[in-house]
């Protein structure tokens, strides 16, 4: 791969410039965070300290024999001493760096700014930042297969769950914080890039990365800018053919425009055009930090849907007809089964209070054979719905809140929990067993030991029965963007035919 | 208080039928449910079992002790034998019930219906359901007070908050599963009411208990249909002169209508007609169970604002710029602070690539001194904004992770956590001390010992940062409502002043 990323993102080692043993500076956090499952090697450069967190630390990144290798540059000191360090960088030979230190286009110091872009032009330096808060590579290439190997240059410590999801963005957090949402919906996140201020390597790059990288199945990007705006959509427009790419773009409001400006610099544009390019390329738009978690994480996890139709199960009636009246908002189809269908729905179910029109509705029944075996299976190999929304999660917990409050009730609890376990490992295969998606949505959350065992074996439980709504969605738009391009595809080769 | 509802929420003795020793009943359920925590009798009728969950059965109601005081039947047995047990409970002096028992209306089962309505009609009977979940009273009235008597007759157990927000709700699932989120948000809940099918008890009914009570401070109302519309719209336009009202109607799509009809019969009506009669009267509509809750929540924990300007004070770029973009659109301002203000917050943050316009952006600062005690202060004193959303709680925890990858650090997690907790403590006060809301917004949750302490402590900190801004609209929503009550009223006076 030729992409500078692959350089910086699988680095053999790495000079660190700014960490010391003061936990309250920015470097000694990330040098902590480069320390834990990195397999390469760590080299702190320090003018004073003789080691930095327990490293030997060099004055000089000279001073570090030649006979290690260093192919990364990792710098948090104060901006006015980047470009020295980068022309030192290049005379030992390192050529990629990560550029933490802010202070520069986004607080309207161009001096230095036009210094430091001099230096990297000079050295052919390629590098991310500068007002950036680093990188995050769950699948460090280079090292044996199978092993935890990572790097996390950010300040946000983690032990989060391989995945397909890769992020690009113009904001450190997407590419941090967002590991604590992330654990707990069970997302699994590859790699993460906060571009900063996009000086050298920028979003279009990332996107180019990502599109080779193969452990990189969805992309997500966080917008205050397009920088490079026609190379930006050719990219993309190339890339949802085969991988999804999910938006959140805040640029397009006044206050999001100045905000962004005084975040990086960033020069926002209207909303209205970002939303017709982002239709027009194939772009799924997310509106919160949530939506472009969510989307991503149903996109990594689930099959597509082969159209637009869902059947709603559920055990309680209100959040049914709560995720049937947005699916109608948001364009989907909840259509009433044929007469049969209803007919073996109800042989099946079998308790005379219980709806079968679609939305199915259990009512009161607690036998877990129905919810996640029988009535899954039977509903998903009908032919009249392309996807399955499930509401009515819960865990053996619930009967332990009784046993706690009636021990007279004598509940088998043991036994409860084996068979929970036991058809809920059946209920999570179900989506690509039967290559329709499968989402559900429970108000109780990691909390419950049913959802929780659903969302570490990758299984999408939502704590809110709209983000499953706006999941399902998700599929369906990315469904149709594939579709079109193929479509496209096809009209091209037939125009193409037609010339010759 | 006259309303049935005063009775049937706060019983002296409940006469429980269709509860037995097999838990996968659900009036059993519902039993031990009322067994745990309610200060009153409870006398289960079963024909056959001699006790049912170690209490002693009666045959029949009227077999009962006349000595005991009996004012409410629980009622969970078949459709068809609701009526006989009705009969015999009025024989018994019991004009009060819930009806949990579904197959009535909502299955088109016309007959019984007829004959559950003539019945009570005769008996002077009054009732909430049927095809309802029963209710949930966290301050039985008649009970020792700062006791912590409450009544539980859901199905879901639950040792949540106490608070003042009550919810009536035309399905269980918001009168129950929602204990569960609830507790997570730390949102305290004073009643809930499923009223099921409102054969006699309805909605307007529960406005106007509602309204006198004095432990609601807040009102929740799901809706499918709303029956008796002249009245609900005088009811509630009088109510939220002194509460606010919150409701989720999801009966005006297609797919919601039809899904209400056979939940509980509903007859769903036009999406818009109910929007724009819920701006007429001055209800707040959610769109989500999740906005529901949140909007109820943050408008029983902190002030209101006196108009639509926020400061956002963050310590990441990227959540801060998403919440200013969703202000704008939302129809809030984030105006930009006077050139004396900027001077003054950036003489106290000391940052050199800090933000003060507003966004007031820290970057990268570990003092828990600015963000939590002298910056919210400063600010919240500041007569250009209204209300702080803040970005950027965290725990000591993230000190102790970074202690586990990093022992050399020898971080003083104590000490750390002490200052945090007693710095916390004094930040939670700020909103009522200061009377401008505050809320926060974390992608750390429960499991951040920040939050969850400031959670504990009443302070709202939502999980997502645009829902911290949904929360502030809906404050700002209630103070225009307020307002123009208000101005309505001066109005009234003015013209009959000037008529006599």
């Amino acid at each position: 791969m030729d992409s500078p990323l692959d350089t910086i993102l699988n680095p053999h080692g790495i000079a660190v410039f700014g960490a010391n043993n003061n936990f309250m500076t920015m470097g000694t956090g990330q040098l902590a965070n480069i320390l834990h499952g990195f397999p390469g090697k760590v080299f702190p450069v320090h003018p004073v300290l003789e080691t930095v967190l327990g490293q030997k630390a060099y004055k000089s990144v000279l001073d570090i024999p030649p006979e290690e290798m260093v192919d990364l540059a990792f710098i948090v000191v104060s901006a006015k001493n980047v470009p020295a360090i980068l022309a030192e960088c290049a005379q030992r030979g390192i050529t990629h760096a990560v550029i933490i230190s802010a202070g520069f286009r986004e607080t309207g110091n161009t001096m230095i700014n036009e210094q430091l872009l001099a230096t990297t032009r000079e050295h052919g330096i390629r590098f991310v930042g500068p007002n950036c808060f680093g990188f995050y590579n769950r699948n460090v290439t280079w090292a044996d297969e199978g092993s935890e190997a990572m790097i996390n240059t950010t300040l946000i410590p983690t032990n989060l769950q391989n995945g397909g999801i890769s992020i690009a963005s113009q904001s450190g957090t997407f590419a941090s914080h967002i590991f604590l949402p992330a654990q707990r919906i069970g997302m699994g996140i590859n790699k993460t890039i906060s571009v900063g201020n996009e000086a050298n390597i920028d979003l279009v790059d990332c996107l180019e990365y990502f599109e080779q990288d193969p452990f990189t199945h969805v992309i997500g990007l966080y917008i205050e800018e397009i920088k490079r705006g026609r190379e930006f959509m050719k990219v993309a427009s190339r890339i949802v053919k085969s991988k999804p790419i999910v938006a959140l773009y805040v640029g397009g409001t006044e206050a999001g425009a100045r905000g962004g400006k005084s975040h990086t610099g960033a020069l926002g544009g209207n909303d209205k055009i970002f939303d017709a390019m982002a239709r027009q390329v194939g772009i799924i738009r997310a509106m919160s930090i949530e939506e472009l978690l969510d989307y991503c994480y149903i996109l990594d996890v689930s099959p597509l849907p082969k159209g637009d139709r869902i059947c709603i199960l559920t055990n309680a009636g209100g959040p049914g007809v709560t995720m049937s009246d947005l699916a109608e908002r948001l364009g989907l189809q909840v259509p009433m089964f044929s007469a049969g269908f209803q007919d073996k729905l109800r042989d099946t179910i079998n308790i005379p209070t219980a709806q079968v029109g679609n939305i199915v509705d259990l009512t009161f029944d607690l036998d877990p054979e129905k919810m996640y075996r029988t009535l899954p299976r039977m509903i998903l190999k009908c032919e009249e719905i392309d996807g399955l929304l499930l509401y009515g999660i819960i865990g053996y917990q619930f009967y332990q809140l009784f046993q706690d409050i009636a021990p007279i009730l004598q509940l088998p609890i043991e036994d409860i929990k084996s068979i929970q376990l036991t058809l809920l490992d059946h209920f999570a295969k179900l989506p690509f067993k039967l290559g329709k998606p499968v989402i559900a949505a429970a108000l109780f959350g990691r909390e419950d030991a049913a959802v929780s065992y659903l969302l570490d074996h990758g299984f999408p439980v939502f704590e809110m029965p709209h983000r499953a709504v706006k999941a399902f969605w998700a599929l369906n738009e990315y469904r149709k963007i594939r579709e079109r391009a193929e479509r496209r595809e096809t009209n091209n080769r037939r125009e193409s035919l037609v010339k010759t």
